[in-house]
């Protein structure tokens, strides 16, 4: 079908599978079992367990940078659940933008990523799907389902035969906390903690200019019942080292860091704190 | 002598490695340089330390789902002992399943994986492999003899060419715990405790099914003097959220998990611990 | 440019982003956009935050082992900074060794692993380097800066037209400490503890062997005032379970280690923490 020059087709792969367990080795593993010619990408699969939102976040962050080819994702607390609250689909999508595919469980974690892909296309419901590993565990979709149909789209098999036809209406979109101005004051959020420790927040660029304090000048950082002062700056380095800097990180996200040191052990900020912030 | 347009010869790679040193990334590229072609799909370099057993089991549970190749594997924490209780060899094997080879120390991490393979059907010592790098160093095998052995074989050289005959009885057998019934009662163990918390039993379905608690129904667990009870489920989600429930999990072993948190904190259990488990 | 069936260039990838996040999964997914040809060989990830020395020693000790190719390293707490103590250029180095390439932060990094592939024979500033994404994130040189250099330079494009010429002398060395002899005694400092609490002394072959204890002999450590007995030995399995051991690694390197176990904890020891060795 295709060339024997052509460059191999691309799955990019994201979880909360981590790096201690078999998980997404054993789904490279089968990606490479249904086609052979696929190069997988791992985005990474350190996603906090469970953490609709932080895999939602940090795949919608990776997407302008990411090759065309089919987005796996993998953060699926509902798995194996067909009834009850925590139910859920499982789905393919083809989205806006040409040569972009998403592939993962129906529960708002590929939302944010296809709205940057000009939005979804077409959907498919694949948890019947004919790709599907049999027999399919219960608890283990990653290998079963989204891993195989991955790899199907990666071969060239078109979205619809892989499914049944799906509204784009129907799927579950992901609910986020939105940073307010309140007065002279910022209401915002921990959407995150990375690696490094910096603190990612739901507030946007425009509004922290709307607190007046521009780069090189000081904010006031109320969190848990302590005010802490923190530099406006563009980079880490602009802060002495030790030190709690505020910056547009380089998704555009408004984040807390401290220059070599850690902004989440400094602060003991976790997901979903709430913070004050104003002009010092 | 093989085609230009053919597939790269496969090197599946699992090892206690870990991800924070550059060991596994060093096996990578001394593959890279012996057998430029293979391509290398990481299992999991996140087996704890010097555990073999566990080693063991997940490349045995992973196997099903590789696709021909040479299975590379090191948890060695006998690596460079020639003499005493701890010496051991070093081992390639060719398995009855077409396609499907073993490298790594004989300490019994290969043994589960080949007997799910059709069982050893030709054995060689690598322990003075030509294909070995010198000088070899006596505490990094993993790099100067398993990477460059595997390699040599995904490159196509015959395995008798790297090594000397080895008779497969002579190849150490793994020690595994079995779990027993014993009255109404199943006396079982920890395997091993999961990146998310599961605790995997070495007790099968049917020894579960001889308790006479049906899906849906519930256990009591008796841990360290503690006794707490346990859902009967197909998957996480028929639990609520916090609940302990015990499962066949994706590899077919019978596991403990709590759903949305984890197993192995609520219990506090740790590899080898005993368990008695009854209907509730 | 290149004939379709040759091997694909190669780069193999060390930093400090961690497992956690996606910062080395989004550099993976720039270089395959900008070189789709290119084979990325990771290293490791797990170098210390902003640890430009372990990361500098691990590169070094890794480069006999990697193929010809762009060896992308990045360690950087001055990312984004042009001016003040911390700043730092952005460099790409063509060394002595045929092939062998190097790109990453000007803090030093690279500087061990140029003398190990016979020194630095052309260098250029690739601060703004028309290779660069636009708009250049301050945070993530990484993703904007090193990982489409590196790309670039796989494709095959001259060094010297992605960025200005410099001369090598400018580079920024890496400070070490060193260990020395003191009379009966070996003064030397912790380099690095890696997964397995390996202790890697900064100390060489030559120096143990003054001390005058011989394999399987001992020798005395004395570390934050306690003095411990460690054998000198040639392998792990040398010592019984749970001893502590002194060797020659596999990078050639004397280190201390617990057979089975971890010296990093038995002893209490951490980065440039000062030990005195003596025969005991």
């Amino acid at each position: 079908m295709s060339s024997p020059n052509a460059l191999p087709p691309i799955i990019t792969f994201l979880s909360d599978y981590g790096s201690a367990d078999e998980f997404a080795g054993v789904c490279r593993a089968v990606i490479a079992r249904v086609c052979p010619r696929a190069r997988v990408i791992d985005i990474t699969h350190g996603i906090p367990p469970h953490d609709v939102r932080a895999g939602a976040l940090v795949l919608a962050g990776a997407i302008p940078y990411l090759p065309a080819g089919v987005h796996l994702a993998v953060v699926d607390p509902g798995v194996g659940a067909r009834e009850g609250a925590a139910a859920r689909r499982a789905v393919a999508l083809r989205t806006g933008r040409e040569g972009h595919l998403l592939v993962g469980p129906d529960n708002g974690l590929l939302m944010p990523a296809a709205a940057r892909l000009e939005g979804v296309a077409e959907a498919v419901d694949i948890s019947d799907s004919p790709r599907r590993l049999q027999p399919t565990s219960r608890t283990f979709h990653g290998r079963d389902l989204f891993a195989p149909v991955a790899a199907a789209l990666a071969a060239g098999e078109p979205l619809a035969g892989l499914g049944r036809p799906l509204a784009s209406g129907q799927l579950r979109e992901l609910e986020l906390p939105h940073a307010r101005l309140s007065g002279d004051r910022l209401l915002a959020h921990v959407l995150h903690c990375d690696h490094f420790g910096n603190v990612i927040l739901d507030a946007t660029s425009a509004q922290l200019a709307a607190l007046g304090a521009g780069l090189g000048e000081r904010v006031s950082v109320s969190h848990r019942g302590r005010t802490v002062s923190a530099l406006h700056a563009g980079t880490f380095a602009e802060a002495p080292v030790g030190e709690l800097l505020i910056y547009e990180d380089a998704q555009r996200m408004i984040a807390l860091a401290v220059n070599q040191g850690s902004a989440a052990k400094a602060l003991g900020a976790s997901r979903d704190d709430a913070l004050q912030i104003s002009a010092a």
